[in-house]
């Protein structure tokens, strides 16, 4: 069984706090960046791999996608996406990303938000996604930065008073599990090196159209903490096209 | 003046004594995943930037390269890459990368190795190499990783008995010059980030081919320190060809 974080109800309420949780797409630092490298959507079939909240979903929609598939594993956030989604051409989907599976050429969109750092092989789900795309059909998504997943507790080296010194970087090549900490509990995330990555998506039969590093928007620069978002880079955004 | 450290005779004497200016290529540890990343050189017409002492070119040559044209700041390194290279197809020019020009479509393949992290612009070496290649041409190279440079002085951190502890990120999304420590010698390097390099190229008009970051090949695992090279990445290669 994938681990299933968001059904527990103490991470939940905690997730369901966070400004991009009860604001949406807005608040997301990256959110900016992210929408700059979307495909246009008119008329397009969209999955998202770990949905969340479904405000890609929603976005999609809005944008005239013809009709999105969300998928996720937790019931709770299932059920935020549900009240959340007026429109009726949007199945969501129960499932850990790593289980779902789906006709050859299903989609012209795949999305991914923030999911696939949750996925301990991003090599099979590069593969499964290429297999679901028609040909020339998109997938852009967000992950957690290698160099934000490499040491593990995703935390920044302190002196003893508390001070940002740093952010620390070890084990990078050693793929697999880390213990981190997020939102004050204990989650299982993965590290995938950026050759994982990017190497991956180029050898299972993507080209590359865009690699980002988001950095938070100037309008957010003044938010407690978002200052030390230009000490490291928190995420890795990637447009990748089927070739 | 662009700073030309391997005119400095400390500093060069020091380089001429590392393995892989003593044994060449088979001494580099990410030689080999360089090579399997290189294009087929038969015919082709090569520009070796930041060439040193031209292994690279000597490389091409025996591999069938039509010409080459090695270019490096240092007279030192232009000397002994004159010495090595016994073929007459081979022209070396003493010029910083920046400022050196070619008519449009010169070259099938541009190489360059550990150099373009002494470049302030990559995107302004980017522009140019574009130029310079002809259409389907590939720029194969090496470059010293953003988690490497990103806080200055290139080194680990440790606890005070010595021992390293991890890599230190800082400063990521401030790009430019920083004073590593290379040698025992102060070098300038600049740091820039992986979406100023990646999605550079891709602006630049070049595909990605292949982005990876090389390990230190298991034969070398049992050499002083070579373990530690699996705890952070410290180069990466890119393959990338003319659109």
């Amino acid at each position: 069984m994938k681990e299933n974080r968001y059904d527990d109800p103490v991470f939940f309420a905690k997730y369901s706090h966070m400004p991009r949780s009860e604001r949406g797409l807005e608040a997301a630092g990256e959110w900016e960046a992210l929408q700059a490298i979307l495909p246009d959507f008119a008329g397009k079939r969209v999955l998202d791999l770990g949905c969340g909240y479904g405000w890609h979903c929603v976005y999609a929609l809005e944008h005239g996608a013809a009709a999105v598939t969300g998928v996720d594993i937790s019931e709770k956030m299932l059920a935020v996406a549900r009240e959340k989604t007026t429109a009726d051409n949007a199945v969501y989907l129960r499932a850990a990303m790593e289980d779902v599976d789906f006709p050859a050429e299903s989609f012209d969109v795949a999305l991914s938000s923030l999911a696939l750092h949750y996925v301990a092989s991003f090599a099979d789900m590069a593969q499964k996604v290429h297999r679901w795309l028609k040909p020339g059909g998109n997938f852009v998504f967000s992950i957690e930065h290698p160099i934000f997943t490499a040491y593990g507790n995703q935390d920044w080296y302190r002196d003893a008073q508390g001070n940002i010194l740093h952010f620390p970087v070890d084990n990078y090549f050693y793929e697999g599990p880390r213990q981190a900490v997020f939102l004050g509990e204990k989650v299982v995330k993965y590290h995938h090196t950026l050759t994982t990555i990017l190497d991956g998506l180029l050898a299972h039969g993507f080209a590359l159209r865009r690699v980002v590093e988001p950095q938070p928007p100037a309008r957010m620069l003044d938010m407690d903490g978002m200052r030390d978002e230009l000490r490291r880079p928190m995420m890795l955004l990637v447009a990748a096209q089927k070739a």
